[in-house]
Formats: structure tokens, sequence, C-alpha cells
């Protein structure tokens, strides 16, 4: 599980890359325009989606404080959606068009992992918030500045999973038999993210260009995208570790 | 449907109602403090359950923007949960039992109208915020100063379901014979929201006496009662006359 002190130093990690101008500059490059408006739809959808499903999976909870606790990370999503989109709104794209091209591999995502009873729900939480937080990180270093800000405003508005670690740990410390079954189901997790993912980078190639190189690359490069994946992979097996669960 | 005239002066008279002081002096009495964690513990299950249901109705939704916007009203009333719970908090109750009581009155009034279509849904949610909204209203003149400051404050924030009037109408325009469908809906909506305040009523003596009369009235009055029931059902029928439904 990461640390304040882990984030802190991505933060500054991001800061020390050199900026490549504002978001005027660069967008008068039409396949970064491009790029953006996908990633900015991708994150949309992505944040809208995770409402509806941590609002559905809200109804698993065994309490009245453990339903709110879920549904308080709903809400939050949903105030990450609304920035999201009223900045597709403000540099003249159709919200509803840049997010069509990542309802189906979201949708099908979330249809995969619908997850059976209440602890299974609480590491999904918790996995999908850190999935998404180390995203948003990676991506960060590659934008123009406004962008960036956007991104890392949203991403700092974090940490409504961390009830669900400990949740987590009191249930595998009640009954350890679970533990066997919630690793099981985080590897599952991760394994159909990457698998949209994958089917994102391979449908969209303006995004992927920007996730791989930023604005400066223009080799669609394979291995990049796989480093990419591998880092986040590596984080979420650390966390899941963490928690408790061989992953 | 009310204009923002109307809720100035409603708010005015409210100001006007002299104040029977601040909550420290109030809840000296007992039976006062238990009538107010009473409804507040009521007010909070309401909002909760209210994020429910409309995350849920959002599913209905025909598009994206649709979807966003009733997710949108989900979001400001866990907003208004997590207000009313932090206040039980702050007095000294604990918030999972003052919502206890009224769990399963709310419970059954979504599980009876559970709309069947969007239009229904759209319905619902005005419908819903509506109610809520002279609800608190009515409750705020009879309350200590304190507790009317949080109630008034969760109140003015209102005004999401405003996008559910429009696209009513146009449902109507478009197809004039769902309008006998969703005025009988209106109705039994309205129905449902009565026969579950009433039981409230009949088992809830402290939260009933405040309701009919403040906390200087202890004598118990199906009068007064039928009476604020009446004003509310009043306001209902002006408001769906308003939205071309006979109600």
């Amino acid at each position: 599980m990461e640390t304040p002190q882990d984030r802190t130093d991505d933060l500054r990690a991001n800061e020390a890359h050199p900026s490549i101008g504002d978001w005027a500059t660069c967008a008068a490059d039409p396949q970064y325009r491009a790029a953006v408006l996908d990633l900015l739809g991708a994150l949309a959808y992505g944040e809208l989606s995770a409402f509806e499903r941590l609002a559905e999976d809200a109804k698993l909870a065994p309490t009245l404080e453990d339903k709110a606790a879920l549904a308080g990370m709903a809400a939050a999503e949903f105030h990450h959606y609304r920035q999201l989109h009223d900045r597709l709104d403000e540099v003249g794209a159709d919200p509803t068009e840049a997010m069509q091209p990542f309802a189906e591999p979201l949708d099908s995502f979330h249809r995969m992992t619908a997850p059976a009873d209440w602890p299974e729900g609480l590491v999904k939480a918790y996995v999908g918030d850190s999935i998404a937080s180390d995203f948003y990180r990676e991506v960060a270093v590659r934008l123009d500045d406004d962008t960036r800000d956007l991104v890392l405003r949203v991403m700092a508005d974090t940490g409504h999973a961390e009830f669900a670690v400990e949740k987590v740990r009191e249930a595998i410390a009640a009954d350890p038999r679970i533990g066997g079954r919630l690793a099981l189901w985080g590897r599952r997790l991760m394994g159909e993210a990457l698998s949209q993912a994958q089917r994102v980078v391979a449908e969209r190639d303006a995004l992927s260009n920007l996730l791989i190189g930023g604005v400066e690359v223009r080799g669609f490069d394979l291995v990049e995208v796989g480093k990419m994946f591998n880092r986040i992979t590596e984080a979420h097996t650390r966390r899941m570790a963490a928690l408790g669960l061989a992953s």
C-alpha cells in the first residue's frame, strides 16, 4: 500500500517533468487535441460508470454506515465526472460524443466484475480507485499545463477508498479463508482492467500515442504501452500484498 | 410549479416566525431533543434512500446526459445526507440508531414506487424533490434556531429536479397519451408517500408532536397532522397541474 510520502514523491516527479506548453499552444496540433478529447472522454465515462457501479454495490453493505461510505465514494466520482464533463464543454467538445467510444469497454469491465458480496465490493472499490489514481498520475506528465492541472486536481480528491482497506483487513482477520478468494478476485479485477485497456489501445491511435510518449512521440510503440501497464500492475501487486492478499 | 418569488416568500414567512431559542436551550427538554433526533434521523435516511433510488433509476435514462442529470441529483442527496449525519454526530447521537426507525417506511415507499420507465423516473424525481422541500419548509418553522438553520441550508440546495420538468413536458408533447398514465403515477406517488407518513406519525409520538405544534404543544392532534398533509398535497396538485398532469 502506498504511503502519503510515495504520493508526494510521485507528484514531485510530475512537477519536474518539463512543460510542453499550455492547452492553446498544444491544441493547435489536431492530433494532440483529438488525443486529449479522447482522454477526457475516457476519464469522464470512467468516473460516471464508477458512480453507477459504486451506488449499485452499496446495496451489498451489511450496515447503514458501510452503505454510506460506498455511497460517499460514488458521490465523489460524480463530482470528478462533472469536472471532466465541464472541461470538455469548455474546449468546445461534445461530452457525450467524447465519452461514447469508451462506454462499451468500461461497461464490459463492470459487467464482468460485478461483486458477488460485500468483501468483493470493497476490494473492487479500493482496487478501482487505486488503478484510476495510478493511471491519472501516469498520464499527467504527458499533458499540457492546463489539462495536467485538471487531471491532478481531480486525482487529488482521492482517499475515499481508504475505509475499504481497514474493512477488508477486518474481514480477513475474522475469517482467514476468504483471503484466498479475495486474492483471486484482485487478480481477476486487474486482468479484466488490462484486457479492456488493451482493447482501447488497439482502437484509439491518438490516445495511445499520447499515453506512451506524449505530444512529442508519433511512432506507435507497443513496448511502451506494455511498460506503462506493467508499472500499474506492479503497484497493484504491492497494494494487494499490503492488504494481506497474495496477488 | 413554484417560482423563485414563491420560495423567497416562504423563506420570509419562516424568518418572521418567532424564535423558540437555540439548540442548547431547547434540547434541555428531553422530549424536544428526542423529537429532533427523530426528525434528523428521518431526513438523513430519506436523503440516503433517495440517493440509492435515483442512482438506480438513472439506469432508465435514454441518453448519457439524462443519466448524468439524475446521477447529479443523487450526488446532491448524498451531500444532504452527510450534513444531517454530521449534525447527529455533533449533538452526540448515533446516526445509525437515529435513522433505523425510518428505514422500513422509506424502503417500503421506494419499493412500492419503483418507476417502470424513464418518464415515471423523471416524475418521481421531481415529485420526491418537491415533497421533500415542502416538508423541510413546514418543519423548519417549528425548530430551534440551530436546527432550523441546518434544515434551511439543506433545503436551499435544491433545484436539481428542474431538468425533469422540461423533460416531462417534452415527453408529453411528443406523445400526449402518456399524460394520462403519468397523472395516475403522480397520484400513486403522493398516495404512497402519505400512507408511509401516516405510519410514522402513528408510531413516533415525539416527532408527531413536534410536526404539528412545535415545542410548545404537547397534545397529540390528528387534525393538525391532517392539515399539514393537506397543505403538502395541495402543493403537489398545483405542481402536477402546472406540469400538464391532472392529479
